[in-house]
């Protein structure tokens, strides 16, 4: 009850009310998304990596809108460059808007910092996000300061998709087969710091996948919510899964493949795509990029569970696990 | 230097780099708004209330975006009921908005709290942004939760205007008469948290103001940043500010005038009006708001500095004074 207004609440309202880390973040969430305001021209509100609104009835592109934190000891640490901190709060919206196949465009940057904070580093933080925002033609067209208790970048962006062509978490289909880019595990060794957005991977996809996400939370959490937002299960393919070097690299004790299901921040796609297009996909996925695209699993109708296939044999259940503030 | 990378700076830049408090707010925030990174589909990008940004060459509405953060113990005390607290992050923003003559459509809310926040609290928070958003015909289209150490809320807000027709800070002209909406000062008494964003009025000063801004940081200080980005001066005739009640029952032994110029976070739109336009803007007003509105002073072309007049005897210049964060 730190900073709060303890004497507003009733008694009993104080003692019988559960607290944030009682309910979880997903738990907030949920309760406070039941009854939001909304309007016509919201086309998807809160829920999928990105909101998308309409300007008018008769634009030709939807507008994708984001919002991320980047906090001092939750999502950087002390030893982190100011480069990479900057980097890392921009890098982490524009993965959200590439997750929609939108293409980015305006930022908004809002930083919180105590007042003995040098200018060297928000100067550093600056530079680290203007270097990515130019790589991705991006504008930093403004933000606020304020004094506070530890450093914090608050990222707010705006992207923008072809009219109804933004790619949903909701829209996977049994049969669709799976895939992720690039290696997964392991980021908390640096690979956490320095995102690298799929804005061109994303923009391919929306004329092939049936839904997508990114993967913030870890594989495992991330693919959890695309399958229970579309209403489908997955048959996730563990012997398949693109296993990062880092990953190998974790000295904890834990598998690599627990590492590649359950670490968070690989900043990578997780899409689905209709099984009779899969040699027409990978064709084309190939001929446009370098980056690895592997197919890890195939959605199916039973829902409520994700299993893992061991060559057809040893099926279990994938624990629902992830990172989670309030945990 | 608190959560801060300590040992990434080379000892010498530790020793002599200024810090945020040395440099102040508007410092920090001239020094990153040098080299943003733009697009040329930013038509006003950082500076204003809100940047405006243009959709594509046949919109017919452009953009402003703005964001604005509230937190514990700087723009709200413990004593604060939730639902004061979620009114005056979404109003904060919506008062951007009315600044450029835009109505609000879309907003995202970041929030940051510590674990042990009783959800009741994150509850009526929503609740009182919900309240404000039904009344603004607002969709509050997602955002994100995290943990920190004091209870923040982050608002992103997006609204529309006519292409071309945002009212800017920076087009004041020498002649045109300085109005403010409502009574100023004293809002620490209360009416800080009862944010009334003006967004009726702002729309309809979209036809008539020649430049217009807020008062969030006080009216002294927000008048300076008009003639500074304006390239002009003011006569700002003292006599004739509308003082609230709640400056004249302060009872901190300084004058109520002094309250109405240097009190921050009144959230009425001060604004210029072409001196010609003067009698016919005076009754269209009238005819449509019962909102006091008062003319109190002249563009001049005498650039630098304001003058107070009182009765055309005792000029004297307004202290530059107002709210800063690292002050």
């Amino acid at each position: 009850m730190k900073n709060l207004p303890e004497d507003k609440l009733t008694p009993a309202a104080a003692c019988t009310s559960p607290t944030l880390r009682d309910i979880g973040e997903l738990g907030a969430i949920e309760r406070i998304t039941r009854s939001l305001p909304n309007r016509q021209d919201v086309v998807v509100g809160a829920g999928d990596d990105c909101a998308i609104v309409r300007t008018g009835s008769s634009a030709t592109e939807d507008l994708v809108l984001t919002s991320d934190p980047v906090i001092a000891d939750v999502h950087f640490t002390a030893d982190a460059a100011p480069e990479s901190i900057g980097h890392k709060a921009l890098g982490r919206v524009l993965s959200d808007i590439a997750a929609m196949g939108a293409a980015p465009r305006w930022v908004l940057v809002d930083i919180v910092s105590p007042g003995d904070t040098p200018i060297d580093v928000i100067d550093g933080i600056y530079r680290g996000m203007g270097r990515l925002a130019s790589e991705f033609s991006v504008a930093i067209v403004g933000g606020d300061m304020a004094e506070g208790g530890s450093l914090e970048i608050h990222v707010f962006g705006v992207g923008s998709v072809p009219t109804g062509k933004g790619l949903l978490r909701s829209t996977a289909n049994a049969g669709d087969l799976l895939f992720v880019t690039g290696n997964l595990g392991g980021s908390a060794l640096g690979r956490h710091l320095q995102v690298e957005p799929r804005i061109d991977e994303g923009v391919f996809l929306r004329n092939w996948a049936s839904a997508m996400i990114d993967v913030s939370d870890g594989l495992a959490s991330d693919l959890r919510h695309l399958i229970e937002m579309s209403g489908v299960g997955c048959d996730l393919e563990l012997e398949k899964l693109p296993i990062s070097d880092a990953a190998e690299d974790m000295s904890d004790g834990r598998l690599a493949v627990e590492h590649a299901l359950y670490d968070g921040e690989d900043f990578e796609l997780l899409f689905t795509i209709p099984v009779e297009r899969r040699d027409e996909f990978s064709a084309a996925w190939k001929n446009e990029f370098d980056l690895l695209c592997t197919q890890i699993g195939t959605i199916t109708s039973n829902k409520e569970i994700i299993r893992s296939l061991n060559d057809g044999r040893d099926a279990t259940i994938i624990e629902k696990r992830g990172y989670r503030h309030f945990a």
